[in-house]
């Protein structure tokens, strides 16, 4: 076994351990560890910003892009925020343990269907240090063992926040282990005390900037319940090449607005969804930007110009198709490449459609299953569009900008998943569950 | 393009379109297609024994085990059973558009998680055509196309059921094109007219028997959401190796027992669930049948030797550790693989352990998460072991024999997940569902 393959084995195991013991944590004692984290996050700022320095100062030597260095850039007031993100976590309802199904079966067996935590997540993800915490907090609150490996350009942050979590988890081990001692002067069966030691092993950060690392551990299934590649396309295909570990995918999105022949009384509203969707994330590089917009044939005539030249006046490209140019000659015209594009900046696709049907069809056809919208007063086109338009998240006459973690209500995310198995769309502490049926009977038999 | 990949192609075209037209039926309608194949399948119970007769034939000409024969074999009775089975199903609530959560936002916006298909599901199954209805039901039911490649050996029975049920699939689509040519005359918009002529589609058998096309339609990931291979473990090995569909797998189980110190008063008990557990099926060759027993050291004394007994009378083949064969000297030696080993036979592995955090220990590592459980009358330990023990179903006080969806009152199910992702334990409709973010607004724009 060569030295990276013995570095990528103890990394599984000692998370499988840690994880092994997180779940039988219980929440006061979650609640206990993400608040001590957070209080360390802000007594640290110093350390913190003082590592935060390293990085900037290399993503300047290095030429990064002015936006790429302002994401990676940590001050009291982003330290502060990622603290009370670990805050806010921490006073979530605990779902572990939550029993989703319980009933009695005519036999007198009684069946419950019991959140229970993944084990391990092996998370990749881009240079935000914020996500380290969120990410660390959202799995120790769900019972999950979680190993880091964040964009190399944010190294020394990531460390020192995974240092800083790390301590606070020791800091619990000892409380565990003197209250073990106890339990164990009382307690005749020696089993019943825990071993809490490998705790702190339950965040823990890869190191290693050694890239060949990156298939070797995507083969500890043995140890690693679930991996989420956060980052570009590329990243995501190479992950889920490589890897025997399942996959929650975490694609960018190709989001359509669809403007109803029914949008009477809401024409000004349209206008401004349109340019919110678009422009409201600078530079439009965001997952849930809308990309496209469809107009139905009917209202096109009326709402297609205006709405052009609203985004036209924000600086956006126009591309249209024949009857979108008709309607409002500036635009270019769209190739066929466009309606499968995500542009991630100032540029948008417009379209003009037969029926309701037909910017269903396309949606299902060119979208990424992401975000996408219906504007439309009519029940009965929204009902249509909402059942059939296979999307993560479907809106209705609002911003596509909306589909989040934070928006929804789930605090810190995760990721925004594409996948339709497990988790779909925004992901928070649930969905790094699964379940286990318990069963208990007094003696049944099966015949 | 070869024959065989356009055929390939055009399966999952198919599937994919009848599978939007599926998401739009209500429960009212799939309850009676279902009771109408129920009614189709007893009435053609002559037309399917004779099918099934062929089958029967070729597998007696190709000297089949007894045993596979008569799973393979249908009957008045079988008949009856499956089209009870489809009723049952047809009868359950409609997972597709429950609302898992609801809320309003402080900001108004309304956000609702519901229920809805996952689209078109590949099934992979042996040689019973009963399955092939109860797969067929539970896809209808929650609103999913499927595509059936049942065991070579059921070919013609398994023609015979899909050609009756799209048969039924038929008749809906003539019955709802009348309705759609009544809605058409009422409305002045064409886009709500139903196409319904693919509905048959939803239901596809593979007709092929060109082994060659097994790796090509693992591709086809645009118009296949997920695949179930049920079977041997080289099929589902070869299943996930090819595929780039999501696979939920579903291996076998390698079940224990753990017997624990505190056994006062259920002595009797333990015996009869232990060889209820091993024996109930016949040959043991079942994925819910126990394969270990782990005895806590300061009751093996007294019960391993009773229940070693017990099962033995059966003519289970017992082996054990040293401890086991001190106690019971008939034992054979166990060696490390055994309790790697998942038997399906009369054989089972007797072990002693020290403490239940042993038996924990070595449930998850040397077991495969199917099926676990727990004897014992003291909750400390009975907690501790459903806590931590990290399997589907963790049976207490009962035989792992009831890990079965019909056991727990799922009606059918379309197998018995081993994954964690997604569904885990025994499978029904519900599970072959998964959610969208439906998010309605009036004109919210993003800060």
């Amino acid at each position: 076994m060569t030295d990276l393959q013995s570095y990528v084995q103890q990394l599984g195991q000692r998370a499988r351990r840690a994880s092994r013991l997180l779940a039988t944590l219980d929440d006061n004692t979650k609640r206990a560890i993400l608040n001590q984290i957070a209080t360390s996050l802000r007594q640290n700022a110093p350390r913190l910003l003082e590592a935060n320095a390293k990085d900037i100062a290399a993503a300047q030597a290095a030429n990064l892009a002015p936006a790429l260095i302002k994401r990676l850039e940590l001050n009291d007031r982003k330290i502060n925020a990622m603290a009370e993100g670990v805050e806010q976590i921490a006073a979530q309802t605990d779902p572990v343990g939550q029993v989703i199904e319980g009933y009695t079966r005519p036999n007198g067996l009684r069946i419950q269907k019991v959140r229970a935590p993944l084990g391990v997540v092996l998370f990749f993800y881009e240079s935000r240090p914020n996500v380290t915490s969120d990410a660390a907090a959202l799995c120790i609150k769900s019972g999950n063992a979680i190993i880091l490996r964040g964009g190399k350009e944010a190294f020394h942050s990531n460390q020192a926040i995974v240092e800083i979590i790390q301590s606070a988890l020791k800091d619990e081990c000892g409380r565990m282990k003197d209250e073990s001692k106890q339990q164990c002067a009382s307690s005749s069966d020696s089993s019943f005390i825990l071993h809490p030691s490998s705790l702190a092993d339950a965040v823990q950060f890869i190191e290693s900037t050694d890239r060949a690392l990156v298939p070797q551990i995507l083969k500890l299934d043995k140890y690693i319940d679930l991996v989420i590649p956060r980052g570009g396309e590329s990243l995501i295909r190479a992950v889920v090449a490589d890897s025997t570990i399942p996959v929650l995918k975490h694609f960018t999105g190709n989001c359509h607005i669809y403007i109803d022949r029914a949008t009477a009384g809401i024409e000004q509203l349209v206008a401004d969804i349109c340019v919110n969707a678009k422009t409201s994330y600078p530079g439009g590089a965001v997952c849930n930007a809308v990309e496209h917009l469809l107009f139905h044939k009917d209202i096109a005539p009326k709402l297609l110009k205006p709405v052009c030249e609203a985004l036209a006046a924000k600086q956006v490209e126009i591309r249209g198709d024949d009857a979108t140019r008709e309607l409002y000659p500036a635009a270019k015209p769209a190739t066929p490449a466009d309606w499968d594009t995500e542009y991630l900046a100032f540029t948008i696709g417009v379209k003009v459609v037969d029926s309701i049907d037909a910017a269903i069809d396309h949606i299902n056809e060119h979208g990424s299953h992401h975000t996408d919208a219906i504007l439309s007063t009519d029940t009965r086109a929204i009902q249509r569009f909402t059942t059939q338009v296979d999307s993560a998240s479907v809106i209705v006459n609002a911003s596509t900008r909306f589909a989040d973690g934070g928006e929804y209500g789930l605090g810190a995310e995760i990721g925004i998943s594409t996948d339709k198995l497990h988790a779909r769309g925004p992901m928070g502490a649930t969905d790094l569950t699964t379940y286990k049926w318990i069963v208990t009977g007094n003696g049944h038999l099966r015949p």
